[in-house]
């Protein structure tokens, strides 16, 4: 239960959503699936063919004063329909489903080579965007073998949205680390004022 | 010029493909686009909505002594169809494209956080299997305002053939940095025998 709230804690750091108009015209195929009756999201089997936003490493918040996190690559990936609803209008629709993959970096071994890739999976979490949600928001985090999750809540969620509302570039989310959204975000004047440029 | 040999050793480094069965079954809708009577390749323009398959951050390859290369993420996409056809086959298709996408990386100013994440796009280069070209390979670089380029020939793309023959774990590609086309080429077996678990 401890390694789930660290990694909670650095979803809030990372992943993210928004607001949404439905269309007729959209069917959103790939948007958050609840196993029946719950707001237990199931797992995305295929995020790994959705829309890759950005990647980071070592990006986590410790307090002041504790070292470094841990240097772990983080994917994330977005649902396609969202995506382009993002492209069109710089927020989150409704039914946005953001991944934040964490991955081991593995290290070259020689001498004056320093780079880093990524290696092993070691956590999957989800934030999605769904009014079902209070605030509009569910945080998730996936265990090696679940189907399906509980949205964080009380106080394993708190961190998440004083982080997301306090740290994030566009509505709740780290707009600011995915690079072509950013472009886009500032182009349609839905970033956040302390991140547009001077 | 000396900035874009330099970025095509880096190509060199990072980028990839494969074999080819053509079907008739399948459509390849998202293979190379070449201009006109040539073998100049079209640059991509949908790229970002590929298949994401691996990042990293500082892989380069400086000569034994110099100092490390300089700190950028990569990202590296192919194209769908391709893709598919490797999960099924641990091998790239023919008209397989890789394209690497280089972009600075950002710090986080706060003291005890050593993150980095991407930001500004500082190249785009590609990696193409197409029979078409001298040993099955072209490589790509392309310039800011490039809508087509011409493959590197003659010295230029010696160091990409040598390097992509002696430093890749499946045919002429670094799956060896991409860990889920990893995990499927160790299944099917396609993977060298050095870069197979001890």
């Amino acid at each position: 239960m401890k390694r789930r709230i660290s990694f909670a804690l650095l979803a809030c750091a990372l992943t993210a959503s928004g607001i949404y108009a439905v269309s007729a015209q959209t069917a959103v195929s790939d948007g958050p699936t609840y196993a029946a009756g719950t707001s237990n999201l199931m797992r995305p089997a295929d995020y790994r063919e959705w829309i890759f936003v950005g990647s980071s490493i070592g990006l986590n918040y410790p307090p002041p004063g504790a070292p470094a996190g841990p240097q772990m690559f983080h994917n994330v990936f977005v649902n396609p329909t969202s995506y382009r609803s993002f492209l069109k209008t710089g927020k989150w629709p409704d039914k946005t489903v953001l991944i934040l993959e964490m991955r081991g970096a593995g290290r070259e071994t020689t001498a004056n080579r320093d780079g880093k890739f990524e290696t092993g999976l070691m956590a999957i979490e989800a934030n999605v965007k769904d009014s079902r949600f209070p605030g509009g928001w569910g945080f998730f985090v996936f265990g090696d073998n679940d189907k399906s999750v509980a949205p964080l809540s009380g106080d394993a969620v708190k961190p998440c949205l004083d982080c997301h509302g306090a740290h994030t570039a566009v509505e709740m989310t780290f707009v600011q680390f995915y690079p072509t959204l950013l472009e886009v975000a500032k182009k349609l004047g839905t970033v956040k004022k302390e991140y547009t440029d001077p």
